[in-house]
């Protein structure tokens, strides 16, 4: 590869996209940001940053946006670029298979710029195998070219939204290639902009890297929700137990309604497909079980709503329960797999008098949804599923 | 309480009561020790220690044994004391219940010299509620005392065989009483040898804070030996991958053959036990799963066993294999639970032709559990279960 590799062009940027292309242009390279939303790509030409919750991100984008970061809807002003990141989102479909329709698209438009000699280092999180297998073959198909005429690699994200870029800056990233020499021209690319740089021996451990981290969290959480509903059952207070039996070698994590979002809830989900395709069932017994267990806390936690019910001096059906927040995390306005959501259309389902409040949507985003919208203190009881409290309200 | 009860009592002297006695020998206080084991007390006397891998209890017995560690088979002779720490293992049955017999005997025998006013604490690990249930009817039966006649409180050792000492006078360490004024009787006693102390709202908070721990280590045991499954079915080298996912909010933990001991396997027992008992099945699912795949991980080493015997050119009923320890853990001479007997059992039953070798053991030793032992080298094929790795021999 010749120094051109220094042009660096990022398909995708979105929570994830964006941030890297900011960093990658700060450290001094030219580079160009593919992205579908067009009114975003102008957004970011003028210098305005489209995550305000990103810390730090708004003054990356005001002093390189339109300049050493210049955003495009098409594939084709790219064509430029030597090396290519991809980071555009696979999910998982109804059936919690992997969803590649809009990886394999972006691929597809890929390939037709894709020329001899480049680099294409692909960001998403997906099953391991995916970079060697599926993406490979699509470029190839799309691009005419021998697998040996382009550099392969992957380097998953490891990104927060919020922190992203001391995420991008300090932690630790690995890098992998579809063979060794893939492995050593994206390490050297990526060094110039990623300090705590760790190359791996394949893709494919790379992979397994980023998809092992979301399984050892949704383990945990779905630990930590069976240990809450145990301490519970006996009476025991489980915070001050949590506190207590975490140390240097314990790290019980916090209960929930349950886990949403984009990743924790899907990377297990990559691994088990893949065991169950192979009639591999009882490799993946824990991250099924551990699945389930956090998906079905929103029943417990109705149940745990319907007891409190007990405290009002109503008849049930006519007291008004307050969901006080629907989106799949605190502060954050993504609904995906969200629980909270899921939980206030359990207990409507079950013709309770439910209704909403939640701090980052109006009265009419919430109707929106298909959802009834109320003031907390004009409800009965409110259940708060981010600090897991009730209270009643004085109306009573 | 007075000032006597700086003399304290301590109940069982094995391989976590004996640091915990010497520590507080070391403190400057009288110990009494008492175990039913007359020879192990007679060494202590003479200030000789029985735990030699115990790094730094040596000096501590043969500084305060037979002096202010003093050890007795009698319970009479512990009369004078005021404290009562009782440190005598529960185990669990064949169908995997609480087995309080050790206890209970203990209890009885403890009942018997026990005063108005005098203080006890457990410090074994059992059910959360036993403390306040079983052993506080037990102490009233045989002492003829009401509970408001002694102090009761329970603080669960922290101990691991080789760093006790360290443990006990750097780890963090709970305490809870039965009831307020307990727990803080017992917390100034303890504050005497035990600097870094907590005190906790109850003996319950204190057993479920152990409990936990075991389940943590239990559960994340569980989850490395399904992704090290995972990660041989998809090619991937477990080891490299997980050097790469933990960091500081991943604690991914090592493969094996499973989990051994008197701790870790029984501890989430208590929980699952408890909560079938409430019929409460849905709490323990993942606590119930990790135990089996733990468990059932000699199967999946069995099976591994059987696929490198490929690699030998000899009839496979012929292929001498050996299993390079069969203690519970290495380095340990103790059998409770192990994976490792068990995988030689397991392979035993089915016809095939194998044999033991342990650094810890003995040929007779070995012959004396009714298994065959062999020198690694005139066998065709060695397992080592703490390394999972295998070695075909050069005989072949």
């Amino acid at each position: 590869m010749s120094e051109e590799c220094a042009k660096i062009a990022v398909i995708g940027l979105g929570n994830a996209g964006l941030p890297l292309a900011a960093v990658v242009a700060d450290s001094g390279l030219m580079v160009m940001g593919v992205d579908i939303n067009e009114e975003r790509c102008r957004q970011i030409n003028r210098g305005e940053n489209p995550i305000p919750e990103e810390a730090g991100l708004e003054e990356l984008i005001k002093r390189h946006g339109g300049k050493r970061l210049v955003a495009t809807p098409r594939f084709e002003d790219a064509r430029g670029c030597s090396t290519y990141i991809v980071i555009v989102p696979v999910f998982v479909d109804a059936g919690n298979n992997p969803d590649f329709s809009i990886m394999e698209k972006a691929l597809h438009s890929l390939g037709k710029i894709l020329k001899k000699g480049d680099l294409v280092v692909l960001e998403t999180t997906f099953p391991p195998g995916t970079t060697e297998g599926l993406v490979q073959s699509r470029l190839c198909m799309s691009s005419g070219l021998l697998q040996s005429d382009f550099y392969l690699a992957y380097s998953p994200e490891r990104i927060m939204t919020g922190v992203s870029l001391s995420r991008l800056r300090e932690f630790p990233k690995v890098i992998g290639g579809r063979d060794e020499e893939s492995g050593i021209v994206a390490y050297q690319v990526y060094k110039k902009f990623i300090c705590n740089l760790h190359l791996v021996s394949s893709a494919k451990v790379a992979e397994m890297i980023k998809v092992m981290e979301g399984c050892y969290r949704d383990v945990n959480i779905a630990l930590a929700n069976e240990l809450f509903k145990i301490c519970q059952d006996l009476g025991i207070d489980f915070f001050e137990a949590r506190d207590n039996a975490n140390h240097q070698f314990c790290h019980i994590h916090l209960p929930s309604t349950g886990v949403g979002g984009h990743c924790i809830p899907v990377y297990p989900w990559f691994l088990i497909k893949e065991m169950e395709k192979r009639e591999h069932f009882s490799n993946c017994r824990l991250l099924s079980v551990s699945r389930e267990v956090n998906d079905e806390m929103i029943q417990y936690w109705a149940e745990r709503i319907l007891l409190e019910c007990m405290k009002i001096n109503k008849p049930l059906f006519s007291i008004k329960i307050c969901i006080k927040g629907i989106t799949y995390r605190a502060g954050v306005k993504e609904f995906y797999h969200s629980r909270n959501l899921g939980l206030v259309r359990l207990l409507a389902g079950k013709g309770l008098d439910v209704y909403v409040a939640d701090p980052l949507l109006t009265c009419e985003e919430v109707i929106g949804k298909g959802l009834r919208h109320i003031k907390p203190e004009q409800s009965d009881l409110i259940f708060d599923p981010f600090e897991l409290k009730f209270d009643i309200t004085g109306i009573n």
